[in-house]
């Protein structure tokens, strides 16, 4: 049944892409996300209490690294206004705390799906990873230890386990920064492979804000900054428009765009 | 045992990175790999005879689509030259074939390690793929099925699935036709999203080989071509410019590089 008003909007996608041609497709309210404040979504999207299984909580495949700088981001969110994300086995599970438009609305009639960066279910196996957030400085930072199932060349992360946890890092902190939540684009320049087992640091930016869309930047390095895995930048296209042309597309031909 | 060859590679790679910065680390042998031609690239990296399980080899999870592509390519490997590029559960099973000289030798003390487009094992569940290769044209077909773990907006493949699968293929084809298997830098642009458990049909195309740089184009579309999914593009740096930054840093510096 859910998956109906996602299709819908796939279809209106196909039928009048953006200028660009951007990615179709959130499942979030014009009438709960449109205009809403960073701490207004913050609070909606990193609910204190929840009965969810959260994935970003240490577990014991986590290496000293990656606990202790996860301590002193956890300090933060007591003193400094950092915010530790959720990471919920679904997108459908952080969409739980919006109001959604019956044509959007996300009930699924099965449950076999799971995030991608959470696919892996063992612990220590796949993605570990943790992400924290200053809506002041609309900038994230992201721990990620790749386990033995990321592999690429032997013994190291794959470059594509690193690149999709970017867009993911990119996505949640673009939403809860300016409603962003679709990328457009993405790009990556790779410098030194993340060996198994290890941390890497990525450090996100919000770089602008500017006609609809929401720049990004992201540099991905060892604990000690010696060492720098890879640089990245994005772009996704906002809520607000991405519901101008795809859901109301004759009000947008009115408009003249 | 076997990752020590790997860990003197990169941290040489991290004493004298290369212009640009590229990414280290590959483990094929310079006496079997440097200057070698397409055909015998493909004849050891594609076996036509092994006891590895191939993942990229048909299941009941396939939907009609991808079967019936599957079909067609499958007749052109015994009649336009096209070759099936199976897919191992490591990388290092496909370095099998290659001699190494001891320095890099793959020989692992523990084997819990997967190639990370081959992380999830229950067919249907995550990636579906298979690659074909055409030797003299230097292109590849990827037929790509996103299973229910690689969700990122609820019922599509999340774009990070989608972006380590053209980095993926990108690897496989760029060291078949060129020597090519270091990613140094990929980009993406979406258009939009693929459904779960529909086909993709992934065209990559050698754009050209030039200071020791391979040029990769790919896109991504649904097989009536009507959706255009994505375009990527990517540039890998060749296996022997790799070798005379890396494993032999006086002569190139002898060499003015």
């Amino acid at each position: 049944m859910i998956r109906t008003g996602f299709q819908v909007a796939a279809r209106l996608g196909h039928r009048r892409a953006l200028p660009g041609g951007p990615r179709v497709l959130p499942g979030l309210s014009p009438t709960s996300a449109f205009g809403s404040s960073v701490d207004s979504l913050v609070s909606i999207f990193c609910p204190k209490k929840t009965d969810l299984k959260d994935y970003a909580l240490p577990n014991p495949s986590w290496c000293p690294d990656m606990l202790s700088l996860y301590q002193e981001f956890l300090e933060k969110t007591k003193t400094n206004g950092w915010v530790k994300i959720p990471s919920f086995k679904s997108n459908k599970d952080h969409l739980q705390g919006f109001k959604l438009p019956s044509t959007l609305a996300v009930t699924s009639d099965k449950d076999d799906s799971r995030l991608f960066t959470r696919c892996i279910q063992v612990e220590g196996q796949g993605y570990e990873y943790v992400i924290f957030f200053q809506p002041s400085q609309k900038k994230s930072v992201c721990l990620f230890q790749p386990g033995p199932y990321l592999e690429g060349i032997p013994g190291f992360a794959h470059g594509g386990s690193l690149i999709a946890l970017v867009d993911e890092a990119f996505a949640k902190t673009a939403y809860l920064a300016g409603e962003g939540l679709i990328t457009i684009s993405l790009s990556i320049r790779f410098q030194n492979s993340i060996p198994l087992g290890s941390l890497a640091v990525m450090n996100i930016d919000v770089e602008k804000i500017e006609d609809q869309k929401i720049y990004m930047s992201c540099i991905i390095q060892s604990r000690d900054q010696q060492t720098v895995y890879a640089k990245s930048s994005g772009k996704q296209v906002l809520w607000p428009q991405f519901l101008s042309c795809h859901l109301y597309p004759q009000s947008k031909q009115k408009g003249g765009g």
